[in-house]
C-alpha cells in the first residue's frame, strides 16, 4: 500500500461505524476442494482476530457427509482461544445445536432458503419443513441465552428460478425474525444483485417494520457486484456486512471461480469512506496470503493481490 | 446467464441512459504484453460495434517505441468499416495529430497529469509543460470540427506522491477543459479511489461551474472498487462511463492482475439498475471470450467468467 491511499472523505449519509461479519472460516472454507487441518483452522480464526475482526463464523455443525470440510467442528471449537471475539457457528438441526451446545458456543447461525428449488437442493426439504425444524432449535437456543442469526440464501435470484419476487423474500424473513433470530442476513447466494434491487429489497423490509439495524447483508461477488451492493445497503443504514477473507469460497451452485466478497475489498472501500471497523488491512490481506499458501491458489480479492505484488 | 436475471430495478436517483466509452481497444490492448495483429483488432472493433457500443477508442498516436502494441495505427484506421460509432483516437502532441487527421479522424483525445510525478514517468514533461503541448494539438483539431476528450490520470492517487489533493486535480482539470476539451474523463490510473472522495471530486467541479455533463470518470479494478466508485458517480449525475471490454488492460505502474473496469460487470449492473447503454451482455461477452483466446489468458472480468462457465 502507498502510505496515505485509501485517502479517508467520509460520506455524511453513510454509517460511521460497521460491523463486519467474517465468514470465510465457514462459508468460504465449505466451498474450498482443499480440506484444511485443523490446527490450521485455528490458526485462521486467531489471526482474524488478531487482525482486528471481532466476528468470525467459525464452523457449521451440518452432517459431516454433507460439507466433509467443517467435518471437524468438534475437534476445532476446543482449540480456538477464547480472546474477546464472536464465534457464531452455523446450526442446521436440533442435533446441530446439542453439539454446538455442548462445546459452550455463545451463538448459532440457521441457513434458511427464500426458494423451494435451493431448500430442496441445500437441505432437502420444502421451505416450511425447513422453518418448521429450525423452530425448536431458535427457541432452545434463546432458552440458552445464546445470540441467533438467520441466514436467507437466493435473496435476489435462483439458479433455477430466476429472479426472486420481493414479497417473497420478506414473507420467509419475517418468519425468520419471528421464530425469534436476533438478526437475518440477506444473501445473494449466486451474485447476480444489482444497487437497485438491494434498496428495494431493503425498503420492503423497512416498511414492514424491520429496522435496518436488524438486517444484514450477504453478497457473493460472482459477477463483481458486491462492493456496489454493499454501498447501496449502508446508504439505507446497514451497518453489519459479511465478508470472507481473501475472497474465500464459492457457490457450488454457480460454476465461477468467484464468490463471497472479499473482506479486503471492503475493508479498503470502508476505510476509504472513513468508516471504522476496527480491521488493520495489512494484518487481514498478510492473513489471506497465508491462507492462499494452504489452499495452493491465489487468493481472489483484488485488494490482497495488488498489497501482495506491490510488497513483493 | 439465467433468464430474467439481473431482475432490473431502477433507483430514481440514477441517470435512465449511460454512454459507455469503450477503452479496451485502446487502454486494453495497450497495457497486454502479447501484440495483437492488425486484422484482429479491426475484427475487436468491429464486434464491439455489433455488440451495441456506440464509443470505441481505436488506437493511439502515441510513438510507436513508447507503445509497440499500438505501433500498427496508421494500418489499423483504414481497415475499420464505418459502421456509425464514434471511433476516437488518442493523439500526444501535433505530430500525432497529423496522422490522425490524415486519416480521417473525427474525434480525438489527449492525455494529461495531475502530478508531477506520473507527467515526469509518463511523457517526460512537467504539468506545465505538457498543457504548452497540448494546447494546438486542441485548437487545431476543434478548428477542423474534431470532438476533443482529455484524460486526466492519478485524480485520487498516485504511486509517488500518495493522495493527491481535490483542489490540484480541479486545477489541472480545468485547464484542459480551457483548453477547449469537450469532455473531461477523470482517471483512477492506479485503482485506489473509494466512492466518498469521487463524490467529494464532483463536487468540486460541480461548484467550480463544470456540469457533470462534460464529466467521465475512469476508474480501474485494482483493488476491486471501480464498480462502486462509478456507482457513486453516477448518483452524482455522471453520465459517461469508461471500460475495458473484458477488463483488458492493467497499470504498468502498479503491478496487478486487474486493470480497467470491465465493461461487462458495468453492464451487469446497469441492466440491473434499468439504465438503458444499448448493449448486449451476452454478445459482448462472448467477443471478450473471443479476445482472451487471442491473448492467451482468461478475462479478469467476474461477469465474463461467470457467464462463459455457466454456459459451456
Amino acid at each position: 500500500m502507498t502510505a496515505g491511499l485509501p485517502m479517508p472523505v467520509p460520506d455524511p449519509d453513510l454509517p460511521r461505524r460497521v460491523r463486519i461479519h467474517e465468514v470465510g472460516a465457514r462459508d468460504g472454507l465449505q466451498n474450498e476442494k482443499t480440506v484444511v487441518p485443523t490446527e490450521v483452522k485455528a490458526e485462521f480464526i486467531h489471526r482474524l482476530a488478531a487482525a482486528g475482526l471481532d466476528t468470525v463464523e467459525a464452523t457449521s455443525f451440518v452432517h459431516p457427509e454433507r460439507v466433509p470440510q467443517l467435518a471437524d467442528a468438534d475437534e476445532l471449537l476446543p482449540l480456538i482461544e477464547d480472546v474477546g471475539v464472536r464465534l457464531p457457528v452455523l446450526v442446521p438441526n436440533e442435533r446441530g445445536l446439542d453439539r454446538a451446545l455442548a462445546l459452550g458456543a455463545r451463538e448459532i447461525a440457521v441457513f434458511g432458503s427464500t426458494t423451494e428449488s435451493f431448500a430442496k437442493a441445500n437441505i432437502n426439504r420444502t421451505v416450511d419443513e425447513s422453518l418448521t425444524m429450525f423452530e425448536p432449535v431458535v427457541a432452545r437456543a434463546k432458552g440458552a441465552g445464546l445470540r441467533v442469526r438467520g441466514y436467507l440464501s437466493m435473496c435476489f435470484g435462483d439458479p433455477w428460478e430466476g429472479p426472486v419476487p420481493i414479497g417473497q423474500v420478506l414473507a420467509v424473513g419475517r418468519r425468520l425474525l419471528d421464530l425469534g433470530c436476533d438478526e437475518l442476513s440477506l444473501g445473494d447466494t449466486i451474485g447476480v444483485a444489482t444497487p437497485g434491487h438491494v434498496t428495494a429489497l431493503l425498503r420492503a423490509f423497512e416498511e414492514a417494520g424491520v429496522p435496518a439495524g436488524r438486517l444484514a447483508v450477504h453478497f457473493h461477488d460472482t459477477y463483481g457486484q458486491a462492493l456496489a451492493n454493499t454501498l447501496a445497503a449502508l446508504r439505507h443504514g446497514v451497518t453489519t456486512v459479511d465478508a470472507s477473507a481473501g475472497g474465500l469460497g464459492g457457490c457450488p451452485y454457480a460454476k465461477s471461480a468467484t464468490g463471497n466478497l472479499a473482506t479486503e475489498d471492503l475493508v479498503w472501500m470502508l476505510d476509504g469512506l472513513g468508516i471504522t471497523t476496527g480491521v488493520d488491512l495489512g494484518r487481514l490481506a498478510a492473513t489471506s496470503v497465508w491462507m492462499a499458501g494452504h489452499l495452493g491458489r491465489p487468493s481472489p480479492s483484488r485488494t490482497v493481490r495488488a498489497i501482495s505484488h506491490q510488497e513483493s
